[in-house]
């Protein structure tokens, strides 16, 4: 099933070479084999699954018009809403708890005509306190986090896609240390409605593929404008697929940024791998230092991020403080800690960030730049450093990532481009160019 | 010339029949009589306005287009950023500050064609520290603040028109003190760029001027976007002339509205005007009361404010505390010892609130409510209290006052109209019906 991308099995279930039954019996084959040990699955239903496929199979054979995702199996992350699985945020807290409308975005799969087969493990509340999922790879080690679940699953090809969020570095990391596609749209992009909200300014929903074109697919289902959140905007989305497809105008020119936390973040093998692509690249790539002012960027991130828990997951605290871990407790002590004008002056750099960007975007097409510290570590306990990653949350640009190496340990290492906020579908196109440029090489 | 409405003004000058320089003699013969007793101007250039008046005139002689406001006289308030004038902000750390340029809406009169006639006195910063304006109604007593220069000016027939700003009450407030017409539109309907920044969710442009349609006439002047200030919107402006000369589908519906600081601010006047209005306009208004969650919205809006004063006024702190007046001191302490959390928490305030009101503006037309307490008190220290201004400050929504009665005291007493934010010009047209209408019972 692996060897199949979710653009292709769309294309024979839609063709009708594959029934979405036959399409899920596979999935949750895979499943019953691997996750007694990967634990990528916190709810799953295989006859609710099974039921979801027959009801498309039903529709598709009644000739009715069937959506871009007809019959594709998506995991979601266990902190968005669905109203018939469980959602428990990753919390004890939240054992047993069942939303009775699904948010915004599985509303969009489903209308797409996904199968929602599964929710995936999500650390607590989508910060750094683990869940129990291994990394396929070697399972002795992370799979990252915080949306581990979503990568895992995707990485050892029990779905073909998966949805997740990020507020700081929670699906870019953890698809580079699972050594699959991670993408996480311009912030806004994909509404948030009726999904676990830990800091408003950074929060966003990305996804988890094989293939860049299949993150496109989902991603195209899932950006629009809702009502219910106001950061989405009413404009039309920008057909990434199409876009990834796209022949580029011109050959793209990329910056290639080591970011402002790589003297203390970077693992041993970074610089190697940024000189290769340098040297693959050749005149198509220079070397960038960001100006010094983004050196803070990290503890900034910081504040807002520890402001948004202390918002956010007060009545957790307030309801049971035994029952939220220690590093979350921390965080929020943080965020309470911190005043209104502090606050607001934290937030005013993403203004200065984002113009330093600009004037790289307006000579470079794309950033090239780590994903992640290098391969994942081993052990569970720590889901991995989202220092790569950060950065770009905070200003909101849109970022991919794709498995470009190996480390000393045999586990992947993926490259992220990052492209300037609101033009994703430029990204995606770049990022597909140099993918094809890496692979030439 | 307070005999003549700044619109009748500009169709005189426009057809040739006054000139531009005869326009502003008037004025500056009235000013020059008046106010060395009102102290409505902070700065003043008699020749610098001839020189405008003069171009004008060459311009509009040479055949070439004109703008909507040519050759009209504006007030600009002394926290507005001017190019030509001082821009003092009402502090004396700020004697002598000269700007580069031009606040956008100050460039956005220039371009209609009117004449920066002078600079307004303001309290300090723009909150409740006094300038030295009366009121040309009785120079005993206060012309409220913090626009005071623009509101005494207009009332006193010195200008047409002028601009203020508004972050509690400090448009409608003096404009029913003053006993001329106030316009406070939609939150960010005008921009701020170049305006002294003193609480950016609240601080909202206003107009001063004899008649609703005058106020119309600048509004629809200085209303458009700005990619300078992210609170304005690339939309259509909402041609409030038009809107205000348009008569009525059906006769609108009002709800009166007490408000929720009524029964702690109002004096002794109030009742019985609210009971008038609503005898007047029988089945045409109903008296509502506002839910209960409303009344603790003062607290909650000064929470606001004072972080926004902390936020903006800490440099002017830092430099020389001894310069900063003990009550605006007291409230950037107030503001500096607010916590990030509870900041945000008094935000969601506003949803809240506007949802709320957005129920009452489902089934009525527009809200009557008073604009101040009643007439202004006695007394050159307090510029009177803006209790009855913060609620729709707070939830951005457009409001007017228009005078309709007098005092004890025989000063004026104005009452509010508000509409549903961001129907400004379905606003202007109820207003003018309900003149009307009070001006025939």
């Amino acid at each position: 099933m692996s060897a199949l991308s979710a653009v292709e099995l769309a294309e024979r279930i839609s063709a009708g070479a594959l029934s979405a039954r036959d399409m899920v019996e596979a999935c949750l084959a895979r499943i019953a084999e691997r996750d007694g040990e990967i634990h990528a699955f916190v709810h799953l239903d295989p006859d609710y699954v099974r039921a979801q496929a027959d009801a498309l199979d039903r529709h598709r054979k009644a000739g009715r018009p069937i959506g871009p995702l007809h019959g594709i199996p998506v995991g979601i992350k266990d902190i968005i809403d669905t109203a018939d699985y469980p959602t428990e945020n990753g919390s004890p807290l939240d054992r047993g708890r069942k939303p009775k409308v699904d948010a915004t975005l599985v509303a969009r799969l489903r209308a797409a005509g996904a199968v929602i087969l599964g929710k995936t493990v999500t650390t607590e509340f989508a910060f750094i306190n683990p869940g129990p999922t291994r990394n396929p790879h070697n399972t002795a080690h992370t799979p990252g986090g915080s949306s581990q679940g979503s990568a895992a699953a995707v990485a050892d090809g029990m779905i073909p896609l998966a949805v997740g969020t990020q507020t700081a570095g929670s699906v870019i990391r953890p698809a580079s240390f699972c050594g699959v596609v991670g993408a996480k749209p311009t912030h806004g992009a994909v509404s948030l409605h009726g999904v676990f909200t830990t800091c408003e300014p950074f929060d966003t929903a990305g996804v988890f593929a094989t293939t860049l074109e299949d993150a496109a697919l989902i991603l195209d289902a899932l950006i629009g404008h809702d009502p219910a959140d106001s950061r989405t905007r009413p404009a039309p989305g920008p057909k990434l697929l199409a876009a990834t497809r796209a022949a580029v105008p011109l050959p793209p020119q990329f910056a290639i940024v080591r970011g402002p936390t790589f003297a203390d973040a970077a693992g041993p093998d970074l610089e190697g791998l940024l000189g290769e692509i340098a040297e693959t690249l050749g005149e198509r790539a220079d070397m960038v230092d960001l100006p010094d002012a983004f050196n803070s960027m990290a503890a900034t991130h910081r504040r807002i991020m520890t402001v948004g828990f202390a918002r956010n997951l007060a009545p957790y605290l307030k309801r049971d403080a035994e029952g939220v871990s220690q590093v979350m407790r921390d965080a929020i002590a943080e965020g309470m800690a911190t005043t209104a004008t502090e606050y607001l002056a934290a937030l005013d750099w993403k203004a200065g960030l984002t113009a330093g960007l600009d004037r790289l975007f307006d000579r470079y097409d794309a950033i090239i730049t780590p994903a992640a510290p290098g391969e994942a570590p081993e052990g569970l306990s720590s889901t991995g450093n989202s220092a790569f990653n950060q950065l770009w949350t905070f200003v909101g640009a849109p970022t991919v990532t794709i498995p470009v190496a190996k480390g000393p340990n045999g586990l992947p290492i993926g490259i992220q481009v990052v492209g300037r906020p609101g033009e994703d579908g430029r990204l995606f196109r770049n990022a597909r160019w140099l993918q094809q440029r890496l692979a030439e090489a």
